[in-house]
């Protein structure tokens, strides 16, 4: 039987599941990558510090969205607007930060649902663009955001000094 | 016969040629993607506020470099220091948000002068990582860069709304 899906906006409570997540999604970059990302274990005060700050900003600035079934986070979404680059055709642009469904709970939707409500929220911002960092190695990421329409239009290149 | 070149930190006074630099680079970015960017005509005000802004940085977080060939500005660096992404392995990085030679003054090793005076500051600010963001389809940018050493770590990617 299939668990009964909500999307919410995420609130203070929620805060300790999406550190968790977090953590989860540090683990696997570092799986992916451990020269260049840690564990979550590693950086759990990093996150939280980067968390806080993202709960702060103002309301108009940022969302973020949880899903849950039967009550329980099973995924979330966190969204951004900022100024783009100043070469960039748009003055503001949307940024999906973060983005992340409990394994036991993929292929069911639940991505797609956070997405199409983020989108709405960026659409009522009056938002054109939407930008996502990914790292190079996260083919999963990648997939998944090629599904959703996203192109690559930029690279960051790293040199360990 | 070869003009002497010097490297300096640009002052006040180099503020017009480095937008007129920024103006030229934004002009070649809307040349190979022009869906993305926009000329430096049109973006002359946001390459002005932008650049206004990193110059007001403090002085131990940002760094801007200008060769000079006979008193004359024929490129620039400029790079900044600010906090990593939480699963990042460094807790800072080096960024180098813009690099630029004069088209007549390449293949001269100016970009090298600069680029290691920029490096010698990332290491006396201790810094271990660098990174830079580059159009992907600017293939100019990105085998210079990895001439330098640099390697792809992460994309940005984009969707349309």
């Amino acid at each position: 039987m299939m668990a009964e899906i909500e999307i919410e906006e995420a609130k203070k409570e929620d805060f300790d599941e999406i550190v968790r997540f977090q953590m989860g999604l540090a683990d696997y970059h570092k799986r992916i990558n451990p020269e260049y990302f840690k564990s979550g274990r590693e950086r759990e005060e990093q996150i939280k510090k980067w968390l806080r700050k993202f709960f702060l900003k103002k309301r108009n600035n940022r969302k973020i969205l949880i899903a849950k079934a039967n009550g329980k986070a099973v995924g979330f979404f966190m969204g951004s607007i900022h100024k783009a680059h100043p070469y960039c055709k748009e003055e503001k642009i949307g940024e999906i930060s973060v983005a992340f469904i409990d394994e036991k709970f993929r292929r069911r939707g639940i991505g797609k649902m956070l997405f199409e409500e983020m989108i709405k929220w960026f659409k009522k911002r009056k938002i054109k663009l939407v930008e996502v960092i990914v790292a190079s190695k996260n083919n999963i990421g990648i997939s998944a955001w090629e599904k959703y329409g996203f192109r690559e239009i930029k690279k960051t290149m790293k040199l360990n000094l």
